[in-house]
C-alpha cells in the first residue's frame, strides 16, 4: 500500500529535474514587454513581471497615467513607457460603476439573459472608446513607436481585457502572449483561439451554469453562448476596421488576436471544470499564490485571542469601496452572532452594530491570513485572485458575489463543495450568518476545500513556473508555431465540414436518385414485357 | 536580446523546483500491476516499470507465457503473474503477418479505404480470439484472482490495444491508467475518452493525412472517420458481452474503458498535429530516450572510419524478420553507392550487392547509433520508438514504413520536413538513394530534425517524468477525478446538444407559425372590413 518515503528518493527525484534542465535549453535573459490592464487583471500580470526579473529578464511596462493600480513609481525594477492618453480616471470610476449596476440590475437569470447581454454590449462600447484612446496613445505617438522598436523585445505579453496588445507586438515584429480570466462565454478563446466548447457540458463564462446541466440549464447555455456571439460580432466591427487601419491591409481583431502563440488562462482543474483546450493554451491558475507571511503583531494577537474558535476574514475586494449603511449593519450584526473573531477589511463608517469579536482593517494581508492556522472561513465577493488564495490555504468559503466573473467564480465553489452563496441585493443578516455557520461547522465544506488544495499543489510545475516557462519558451524559439491548430486556416463552414459534410449528402441523394430511376425502369420494363407476354 | 546567463541563475531555477516539490505531496512508494502488452508495446511499457521501480515502487506484471516480448526470466526486480493460455505463440506470428498482408494488400489510399477498413475488422476478430483467452485466463482462474485481490495494489496501468485491463482493475476496486499509442481513427479516444476530434483539421489515425487537407482529403478523412467508427462498432458488440458478463451488470466495453482516470498517449507535440484534448489526456512521446552511451568498440571503429561523410543507420525494426532477395539486394546496391559508411541491422542471408561500406548487424543499439556525431540519416520503418530516438537526436529520416502507424508516422515527419518516405512495395534502388542524398545533402532536412529535438527537449517535464506524475497522483489521491469531464455522462444526442436544438428550432418554427397565422388573420379582418367598407 502507499507509504510516504525516505530523503533517498526526494534526492532521486531532485537529480531528476536537474537532468531535465541540463538536457533542455538553459534559462535565458530576454527582454519583455508588457501591455498594461488594470484591478484584478494587474495584479496577476504583476506576478508574473516579478518573476520574470527575479529570472534576469529585462521588464518594460507600457503604462497610461490614469491607471488605478499600476504603479510607475513602484519599486521593483521595472522600465516603464507612458501612453499619453485624455481621458480622465473619472472615466474609468464609471466604467466600473457600470459593470456593478449591470451585474445590480440584470445578474443574468435565464429571464433577464437577453436584456443582461444587450447592456454588456452598451458596456462595451463605453470600453472601447477608453480602450481606443490608449491605442492611439501608442500609434499616433511616432517617438513613442521609435522607442519601442528601438527597444530589441523578444516578447509582449498582453491581457486581452485590454485590445491593441496583439497589434503593438505585429507593429514590433515580435511574438505575444496572452494571459487571460476569460471572456464572455468564451468568445475570445473559442472564436480567436479556436478552442473547442462543446454547449452540452463547458458552460458559457458568465452564465452560472455547472459542467452537470439539466436540459433546461442546457438551453440556457446555448442561449448564452449564441447572444455572446451575436454582441461581440458587433462589438468586432469597430476594432476590426481600427486594427485594418494600423496594419493598412484588410484584417479583424479576432484574426490578430489568434495569431497568440500562448494562452496563459488564469484558472486551473482545482477550479474549472474539465474541458478540452488546446497545445497553445496554459492553465496556471493561482500562479500569484505563496506560503502565508507571519501577520503584524497586533493583528497576530487578535487573531490568537479567537482560542479554539478561529477566525473569519472578511473581504469584499479592492473595487467596492463602500456599502449602504443598512448593508453593513446586516453583516456586522450578523459576524456579532460568531463564537470566532473576525477580521473585515472595510473602509466605509464604522457599522452601529459592529461586534466586539470584529475588527475592521483598510486593507488586509489576505494571503497571510488565509494562510494562518486559525483561520476557518472567507468571506468573499469572489474575485479569483481570493479564490485562488483560499484553494491555496484550503479554507471553505462563503461567497457574496457581486459583479463580471465573481457570481461564475462562487458557482464552480459551490459545485465543488467548498462554499455557500449569500445574494448581495437580497441578503439578511441570518441568511450570512447560517451560510457562515454551515461552512464552518459542517465538516465537508473543509474537506472539499482541503482537497482542491491537494490538487493544487499536486502538479508537476508550480502554474508561475509555467507561466514563465513558456514565455521564456517562446524567447528562446521566438514563437510556438508547432502548438498553433491548423483550425486558424480554416473558414467557420470548413472547421465544421460543413463543405464536406453536404458534399456527402449529395452523393447519397444522386445514388438513392439513380437506384430509384434504374428500379423504376426495370419495372417499366418488366411490367412492359409481361404485357406483350400476356398479348402474346 | 536574448543571452544565456550565467550559473547563478541556473542555481535559482534548481532551487524553485525544489521548493515546488516541498509544496507538494512527496514521492509515494506505491504498489503497481501492470497489464500486458506486446511487441514495441511492452518496450515502451517497460521504460514506466524500470523508473517506477528506481523510484521505489513495487511493480507487478501479468503476463502470459506466449509473450513475444515480456521476459519474466529478465533481471530487472519485477514480480510476475503468469496468465496461463491455450493459444501457441504461432498464433501471434500469424496475427502479426496478418497485420503486415493488411497494409501489403490495402494501404488506405483514396480507393482502397473500403477494402482497408472491412480487412480491418477481420483482422480484429483474430485479435478477439486471443485477447479472451488472455481474459479468461484471470478471470476464470479464482487462485490468480485470489493473489491478485489480496496484491494491496494502488492502480493498474494498461495499454488498451490489448483489452480487459479495466476489467482487472475494476473487479480489484483500484483506479486504472492508460497508456496508448492510437486507435484506428482515434475511435478509442474519441469514443470512449471522450477527445473531441473535429474531422476539419484532425487526421484520423492511420488515414496518412495531415492538419493542412485539400477538400479531397477532407472528404477522405470523413469517410475514415465513418467506417472507422462502423467497425469498431460492430468489434465492440462481442466485447459489451463480455464485459457485461465478467461485471454481473449491462455495460460496454466503451463505458468501462471511459473509466481511465489518465490517458497517457505516446507523443507530443514535436511529432503530433496541434489539436484538442483533455485535461486527462498527458502527451508523453519519446519517453523511453535518452542520451546516447559509448558503441561497442568494433562498431565505433566502424563508425569512426567514415570520416566526414559520417554513417547511416538502417533498421526495419524488431518485426519485419526478412526480405526477399531481390528486395535485399535493391537495397544493398543502393546502400553501396553511398560515401556514408552503412550499419544495416538485418537477418536475412547477405545480399550479392552488398558493399564494403556497408555492415550487416543481427541487432543494433540504435538510440546510441542515432545519439553518434558522425550519424547523418536513419532509414526507418518508422515505428513511434525509433522515430522518436531520431527526433531525440535531431536525425533527418528516409522512411520505409510496412504497417500499422508506420505510414501515417512517416506522414508526420514529412509534412514537418524531416524525412522522405520509400514505398515498400515499389521502390527501386533509384529511389532509395535519391531518397538518403535528398535528406543527406539538402540542409532542411537536417534543419528541421533538429527543430523538432530542441522542441522535445524543451519541456517544463521530461516525457517518463511527466508520465511517472501522473501514476504516482492517482495512487496518492486514490483517482484523479477531477479531470474528468462531464461529457461522460451524457448520450451521444446530449452530447452534440441536439435536444437543445431541436427544441429551440421547435420554439422558433412555433413563433413563425404563430407570427404568419396572426398576420394572415390580421390580413384577411383588413381584407373583409375593407370589402364592407366598399359595399357601403
Amino acid at each position: 500500500m502507499v507509504s510516504v518515503v525516505n530523503i533517498t528518493m526526494l534526492k532521486k527525484f531532485v537529480q531528476l529535474l536537474v537532468l531535465n534542465l541540463t538536457l533542455t535549453e538553459v534559462v535565458l535573459s530576454g527582454n519583455v514587454l508588457i501591455w498594461p490592464s488594470d484591478g484584478s487583471h494587474w495584479l496577476n500580470i504583476k506576478i508574473i513581471v516579478e518573476e520574470l526579473i527575479q529570472r534576469n529578464h529585462s521588464v518594460t511596462v507600457l503604462v497610461s497615467p490614469k491607471s488605478l493600480f499600476i504603479n510607475s513609481s513602484s519599486d521593483f525594477s521595472v522600465k516603464f513607457e507612458e501612453i499619453p492618453v485624455s481621458y480622465k480616471k473619472s472615466n474609468i470610476d464609471s466604467i466600473i460603476e457600470h459593470i456593478i449596476r449591470l451585474w445590480k440590475n440584470h445578474r443574468p437569470t435565464p429571464f433577464t439573459i437577453w436584456t443582461f447581454y444587450k447592456e454588456l454590449g452598451k458596456l462595451l462600447d463605453s470600453i472601447f472608446q477608453v480602450n481606443t484612446q490608449i491605442c492611439d496613445g501608442v500609434f499616433n505617438n511616432p517617438s513613442l513607436m521609435a522607442r519601442l522598436q528601438k527597444g530589441g523585445f523578444d516578447v509582449l505579453v498582453a491581457d486581452p481585457v485590454l485590445v491593441c496588445g496583439e497589434l503593438v507586438a505585429l507593429k514590433l515584429g515580435i511574438p505575444f502572449i496572452y494571459t487571460l480570466r476569460f471572456s464572455p462565454a468564451w468568445t475570445v478563446e473559442r472564436n480567436c483561439g479556436k478552442i473547442p466548447a462543446p454547449m452540452s457540458y463547458v458552460p458559457a463564462a458568465l452564465s452560472e451554469l455547472t459542467d452537470q446541466m439539466t436540459f433546461g440549464e442546457r438551453v440556457k447555455n446555448a442561449i448564452s453562448y449564441s447572444l455572446q456571439d451575436y454582441i461581440f460580432q458587433s462589438y468586432w466591427k469597430e476594432w476590426n476596421s481600427y486594427h485594418s487601419e494600423v496594419l493598412g491591409r484588410p484584417t479583424t481583431l479576432c484574426e490578430t488576436m489568434g495569431k497568440a502563440e500562448i494562452w496563459l488562462i488564469r484558472t486551473y482543474w482545482d477550479f474549472e471544470f474539465p474541458r478540452p483546450y488546446l497545445p497553445n493554451f496554459e492553465f496556471v491558475g493561482g500562479l500569484h499564490c505563496k506560503p502565508a507571511k507571519p501577520l503584524p503583531k497586533e493583528m497576530e494577537d487578535f487573531v490568537q485571542s479567537s482560542g479554539e474558535d478561529g477566525i473569519v476574514v472578511f473581504s469584499l475586494g479592492s473595487m467596492v469601496k463602500n456599502l449602504t449603511e443598512e448593508k453593513a449593519n446586516f453583516i456586522a450584526s450578523a459576524l456579532a452572532q460568531l463564537p470566532q473573531k473576525v477580521v473585515w477589511r472595510y473602509k466605509g463608517k464604522k457599522p452601529a452594530t459592529l461586534g466586539a469579536n470584529t475588527r475592521i482593517f483598510d486593507w488586509l494581508p489576505q494571503n497571510d491570513l488565509l494562510g494562518h492556522p486559525k483561520t476557518k472561513a472567507f468571506v468573499t465577493h469572489g474575485g479569483t485572485n481570493g479564490i485562488y488564495e483560499a484553494i491555496y490555504h484550503g479554507i471553505p468559503m462563503v461567497g457574496i458575489p457581486i459583479f463580471g466573473d465573481q457570481p461564475d467564480n462562487i458557482v464552480h465553489m459551490k459545485a465543488k463543495g467548498a462554499a455557500v452563496e449569500v445574494k448581495f441585493n437580497t441578503m439578511t443578516s441570518a441568511d450570512l450568518l447560517s451560510a457562515l455557520r454551515t461552512v464552518i461547522y459542517q465538516p465537508s465544506y473543509k474537506e472539499n476545500a482541503m482537497r482542491l488544495s491537494r490538487i493544487h499543489h499536486d502538479q508537476p510545475v508550480k502554474p508561475l513556473d509555467r507561466a514563465v516557462f513558456w514565455i521564456e519558451f517562446v524567447m528562446r524559439h521566438k514563437g510556438a508555431k508547432h502548438l498553433r491548430p491548423a483550425s486558424h486556416d480554416l473558414t467557420w463552414f470548413q472547421y465544421h465540414s460543413l463543405d464536406v459534410i453536404g458534399f456527402l449528402l449529395a452523393c447519397v441523394a444522386t445514388v438513392i436518385f439513380m437506384v430509384t430511376k434504374c428500379c423504376l425502369f426495370s419495372c417499366q420494363k418488366i411490367g412492359k414485357t409481361g404485357k406483350k407476354k400476356k398479348r402474346e
